[in-house]
């Protein structure tokens, strides 16, 4: 658990900590093979998107200048493994198992060792979370909600990778691109001949599972004291996204469960009888939806098309089977661990090109849309 | 992180670590309130089934001879908290997020800090896990396969708490009653009308996803080249309890997935196609039986009823609903958390009285059986 250290004599790698002096950087290497920092990086770790040749280069280069990637290093010398810290806010949202997992097994294949925090229990923040992993962890890649800059000063000079938080100061960022699956959306539903849309937005965790108030919307035709405002980013992107096709989009506002989402979802069919197609936050309040739908006798998707978010395991089991704006679990995973390793070996400079990558969902077509 | 120590002058707390010379022990406290140990830990930490009176007694007792337990002395003395390691094979088996969460909630109501390891990929074993995680650890809570004396011996005298493994030497251990879960099962789907009954075991995970050897099992009536033999407790269970009610048991085995789940159905339904009740390993492999049924054509229950094991929410959300033998998780948490704390604080010895318990499975009927 000691830092990375191969970053040290350049001088500017402020993901990375001074290491031994005259050891061979990174940047000793990529002079001497002529290539890019980053094609060393790929080199020393038979990553792809590399030429054989050149990775021969690279490694026959950095061998004559005795350059070994720190956590090699760290491994032969000091029988350490990079560990990293993963927190996580709820284990009892299927997304979050199915991202850890991923990010377990791909971490584990480069030899990492990760250790996870289920923070969201007694209230607790993002910014406590990274506190209690800080003391273990050479790293950490989290969901953290706002907290950001707060968990960045914690790790000090230690990488953080932050997911789905556009703002703030992590060394490095996963983002996803909301417009685009906004529209992948709305225009399913619109070449289904879908005319009275809804909207099913995740209640803000602040305002707390019995207060999801009513807002009004009547620019978009609603004028129903029910309709409510969109509460996240995904849900401001769906509203955008309406807007600009002009189509009315009925929102409604729900706690994020299964049974909240049933709830909310039979509310919403009795004040807007004609809805025939819904977008749900993501996939396990879309399985309340589908619950809600078939107790009104509706039939999915004849009578009402339903598409949820995520692309998490549980969508195929539901009858019928979702219909979902997928992320492949696999590649969010594969880019956490990546953009992590980039900063460990000073690869990648924390926020600098390259330290935000941004994800899109694909529109995996199933039974329910 | 440091280890608890209130148990020191005993002489006898195996599971805990010698403390500072004359300090009040939970036994001087026990001596002077005229109470058992236990006691001591129910009134100090305000638990139920302790009358009102006794906990002042004992309170005023503990203040009079300056006793504090550990973990409340550690958080005042040196600002740390009781750190425990949650090792668990596979977060997407939805089993182990919800038993996962159930565990860091109740131990974050006692101030701990858990630390997950999910350790199953790239063939690592539960000791591996153990190993991990037990430089940052005061104790460690895990279902490890069969690699509880290993995990033991790494932990040394910190306690470890193993569920689901009923031998080996670990210092707590909650088991589940499975020949319960058995006759509950088959006694329902008996006593629904049910005359021609199958199980569908998981296959050892040793065995590989692709090495579902056919065994055979003539003297239970199925001379058929793909009768197989149960693998699990649980399916050795089932076994136990038919024979013992002379019913007849259809046994396949699967891998623990809901996509092999259906295949396996799917064959089994061919090779037995009057079956008209299944018994499933989890729920999640019964999602998969419930998908094969209904590309079947078979109604369920009315064709073919089926029961599922865990419990876990994903029940609820498939059509039919699933009826399962189902674990309160929030009780396998309280139950793993309480007794860490006994064997923590030492009002439990290390593999004595109390430091076992059996947990049961209930019959939880929703539509599919």
């Amino acid at each position: 658990m000691t830092p990375p250290s191969d970053d040290a004599s350049s001088g500017r790698g402020t993901g990375a900590y001074a290491g031994p002096a005259k050891r061979a950087t990174i940047l000793d290497v990529a002079a001497a093979a002529g290539v890019s920092r980053q094609t060393v990086t790929r080199a020393m770790n038979a990553m792809p998107g590399i030429r054989r040749e050149t990775r021969q280069r690279v490694q026959d280069v950095a061998r004559e200048l005795g350059y070994t990637p720190s956590r090699f290093a760290k491994g032969l010398v000091q029988g350490a493994r990079t560990s990293v810290g993963l927190s996580i806010p709820d284990l009892t949202n299927p997304y979050y198992p199915a991202f850890a997992s991923s990010v377990v097994e791909l971490a584990t294949q480069r030899g990492w060792h990760v250790v996870m925090d289920d923070y969201g229990h007694g209230g607790a923040t993002g910014a406590e979370s990274v506190e209690h992993l800080a003391p273990q962890v050479d790293a950490v890649i989290g969901y953290l909600g706002g907290a950001t800059d707060e968990a960045q000063a914690v790790l000090g000079r230690r990488p953080l990778v932050v997911l789905d938080q556009p703002a703030g100061s992590a060394s490095g960022r996963i983002s996803f691109d909301y417009g685009h699956a906004a529209q992948a959306a709305l225009g399913h539903l619109q070449a289904r001949g879908c005319r009275h849309l809804a909207y099913i937005d995740r209640a803000d965790s602040e305002a707390g599972r019995a207060t999801v108030a009513p807002g009004h919307r009547g620019e978009r035709g609603h004028a129903s004291g029910s309709a409510q405002e969109v509460v996240t980013a995904r849900g401001q992107a769906f509203a955008r996204s309406a807007a600009a096709a002009g189509v009315v989009l009925a929102v409604s506002v729900s706690p994020e469960s299964a049974a909240d989402a049933r709830q909310v979802t039979r509310r919403l069919l009795e004040e807007h009888p004609r809805t025939d197609g819904i977008v749900v936050f993501n996939d396990l309040m879309a399985a309340g939806a589908l619950k809600a739908l078939a107790e009104s006798g509706r039939a999915v998707p004849a009578d009402c098309a339903v598409i949820g978010m995520d692309g998490i395991p549980l969508g195929e089991l539901l009858t019928p089977e979702l219909t979902t704006l997928a992320l492949d679990l696999r590649e969010v995973g594969r880019a956490a661990v990546e953009l992590l390793d980039g900063l460990l070996t000073g690869s990648i400079e924390p926020g600098g090109p390259g330290s935000e990558l941004v994800l899109r969902h694909r529109l995996v077509l199933r039974q329910s849309a």
